[in-house]
């Protein structure tokens, strides 16, 4: 509580960011928030960098190089064999990095799952005293060009798909995706879970790896473009992006695997959840967004992630820096018995998916997402809408039918975030904010101006 | 062409029915068409039955008896074995009935098709005689609780699915769907047409129903709704609805049958048509309608179909009667090399998904077809919002995202119709004018005002 230190409570009035009248809040104070944004002038005045580089160029540029991305599913493999510089005492994670001490429950409980999983402790209690002691190391999985969803784990032993962008290409990573409910990427550590993710390991990867044999690569951004027409944002709804690929799969499953129980079961784990695509479609994120980064003079936004304690930014012209302000707060949908004060602040990678100009940025064609917070369809074109002013321009291959076929907004331009005061749009599990329990509901938030306003500051200097 | 009788050619102005006009049109006659629609006036005050009989309480039964109809599909079957009151010298075909001599090319190409099918001729020729003789019984599928798409021919050997409306018990069946392009039901007969539905009847048939004995019945009303939400509006668009289904049919054909290369030619037959649950959603319409005919009193429609010479409607309270007009032209996107003036007259039973709430009537969440006849998404949307004029009430398991998740308009009030002026919006596939050819576009049109017109006049006499 606050002292009464005028004679009566404190009141403080909270001007703009929100995560500092929570924090205040989180103390006990009572505090007023007014949604106060940054005023447009002195901000628009930044065209070039110090250097001279033409910086709306240099943006071109990287929407460029994003929308001419062609990201094709080409394999998989075991993590530690296959992304580079991958090794046997690691565990990457989502969002910017973060030491033990500070990760959040659902992140420290899905470290404490991959630790049984990889049989590095037998309980919990001994998996959370090796997190703690310093003998594994984290990383974020943006590091290793992998990105992975809600907590984001991946341990050395895991399966994961290989996406490569043919256009440049680059590669990225990503694991298979669990389902719903209580699985280790909510933070859950369970014996199903770890029961599940020996299967996926086990038997779903050798099985898919072969019917991927068969297929050859299989164009991520067509499906994409495609979902994106049949309800799917390609982030919180992936319920046509699963049943498109099910479809490519379904004949080479039969005719690579001779046991029909295994291809049956196989059949039902993807049938059975409709997110299985998801970590397809931030894979293909990845790829399309990487060739973007490092462009001199761009302040486009390359990576935005959420660790379940802060939220962080990469911006194309500013190199590895992470800039990082606390995570927002999901607001959505629970599932029966849960509630907001059950919900951890966002996590994980899938953020990737607004990055590249769908998830959120295409909620106008999946208008069932807006339903999770109680909008209304035209909340969902609204949301669209706005993140043209925010962007550098449409992606050609990825079109919204309600929107008369309009090219998804694509390119944060950093500058214009700030300059407007309109934050990126993200849809989001919600996790339980203790570590064990699993997924609690979905929904909907923004990006925290801070790491705008950081990554601003650094553009001056550029 | 018309003689020049006062010295001038005729230049006839055709007030309202544009088959009229097109008639003159058609003997070289220059006519100015007036969109004329008939007054209000005079319509509005149709109530009650001669006998007494409230139409709009009659009408709610109807609306009612539609919307709480749960088709499932729950198994198939050879036509003449499962289809009451088949024989073996029926060939049924879309639309009201119809003699050999008035039918259009398709129907005719179709015709012959079946009949080297069946083996009852070895030529084209010998099958058309064979036709013209009077040999073959023909009738609609109409009268046999059935539905077929284009031409809609339905054969004595031909495989069904089996449709049962769980909550009043009626069956309704449709043939197994073809593929696009040189197809039967577009009046195509050669070789591969006879070659393909051999195979349909030898391989694709067992073999579905053996997964079908699996999975037990599917719940299609359960399947459309979900594929109004991702871009169907299941007549023209069917490509959701066939991913959903080939979801619950994989993993159950996978362990009903042990010959891999079948499973496989399946999986892969019904992948590459996305029309393939077409033949799925129409008997579903069918069967929901069924128990809306008959009710006394009711001016609701609760058939529309078209043989490609003639449009038919059929209405709840005027028993078995067909009320018909000249069958009207589709407009629409052509395949390459074809053009309007290769196009048939409208054909088929498939406007039973717009007379059951779907198809055209929610084309407002599929904006891909209005692209069709280059329209926007916001005619899309009009076009909707048009049918709630002429229907009784809205469907509550079939929503509209982008309306609010409305009800899509359902249960078409024949007064109404003549009342407004405002006719049924059906959405189409366009066969080539001559036998033999097949398919050539996709396109959009509206039912005649004359069938409205004499069933109204039909409904007076009630």
């Amino acid at each position: 509580m606050s002292k009464p230190l005028f004679g009566v409570p404190l009141k403080p009035v909270n001007l703009g960011l929100a995560t500092f009248a929570q924090s205040l809040r989180d103390q006990g104070v009572n505090v007023i928030a007014v949604d106060w944004r940054p005023p447009a002038e002195g901000y628009a005045d930044l065209t070039h960098t110090r250097s001279g580089i033409d910086i709306d160029a240099a943006n071109a540029e990287a929407h460029r190089r994003i929308t001419s991305g062609r990201p094709l599913l080409v394999g998989m493999g075991i993590a530690r064999e296959t992304i580079p510089g991958f090794h046997a005492r690691l565990l990457c994670h989502a969002g910017p990095p973060i030491a033990w001490e500070q990760m959040c429950g659902p992140m420290r409980g899905a470290i404490v799952g991959a630790a049984l999983y990889e049989g590095w402790a037998s309980t919990p209690a001994e998996a959370a005293t090796l997190a703690a002691s310093g003998e594994i190391d984290f990383a974020p999985c943006h590091h290793y060009h992998a990105v992975g969803p809600m907590a984001g784990i991946i341990s050395p032993s895991m399966p994961i798909f290989v996406v490569r962008n043919e256009t440049y290409g680059n590669l990225a990573y990503c694991t298979q995706n669990e389902g719903l409910g209580k699985v280790l990427r909510y933070g859950a550590y369970g014996p199903e879970i770890i029961t599940r993710l020996k299967w996926m390991e086990k038997e779903l990867y050798p099985t898919l790896a072969r019917a991927l044999d068969k297929t050859g690569p299989i164009d991520l951004r067509a499906l994409i473009a495609q979902a994106l027409h049949m309800g799917d944002e390609g982030h919180n709804r992936n319920r046509a992006g699963t049943s498109l690929l099910l479809r490519i799969l379904s004949p080479a499953l039969v005719e690579a695997i001779d046991d029909k129980a295994i291809v049956a079961r196989v059949l039902r784990f993807i049938d059975s959840n409709d997110h299985f695509f998801l970590n397809l479609s931030m894979p293909a994120a990845k790829a399309m967004l990487e060739p973007a980064h490092g462009i001199p003079g761009s302040s486009v936004v390359t990576v935005m992630a959420r660790n379940g304690t802060d939220f962080g930014l990469r911006v194309s012209g500013l190199g590895d820096r992470w800039f990082i302000a606390p995570a927002g707060e999901p607001v959505g949908l629970f599932f029966p018995g849960y509630s907001q004060a059950d919900a951890n602040p966002d996590i994980g990678d899938s953020a990737i998916t607004e990055t590249a100009g769908f998830g959120g940025f295409a909620i106008a064609g999946a208008p069932a997402i807006a339903q999770f917070v109680g909008g209304a369809p035209a909340d969902a074109l609204q949301a669209t809408r706005e993140m043209y002013e925010i962007t550098v321009g449409e992606h050609a291959a990825f079109t919204v039918p309600i929107l008369n076929f309009r090219g998804t907004p694509v390119g944060i331009d950093v500058r214009k975030v700030v300059e407007t005061g309109i934050l990126p749009r993200i849809d989001t599990g919600i996790a339980h904010k203790e570590a064990g329990i699993g997924q609690v509901g979905a929904g909907l938030l923004t990006a925290p101006m801070g790491c705008f306003t950081l990554a601003f500051a650094a553009l001056r200097e550029m």
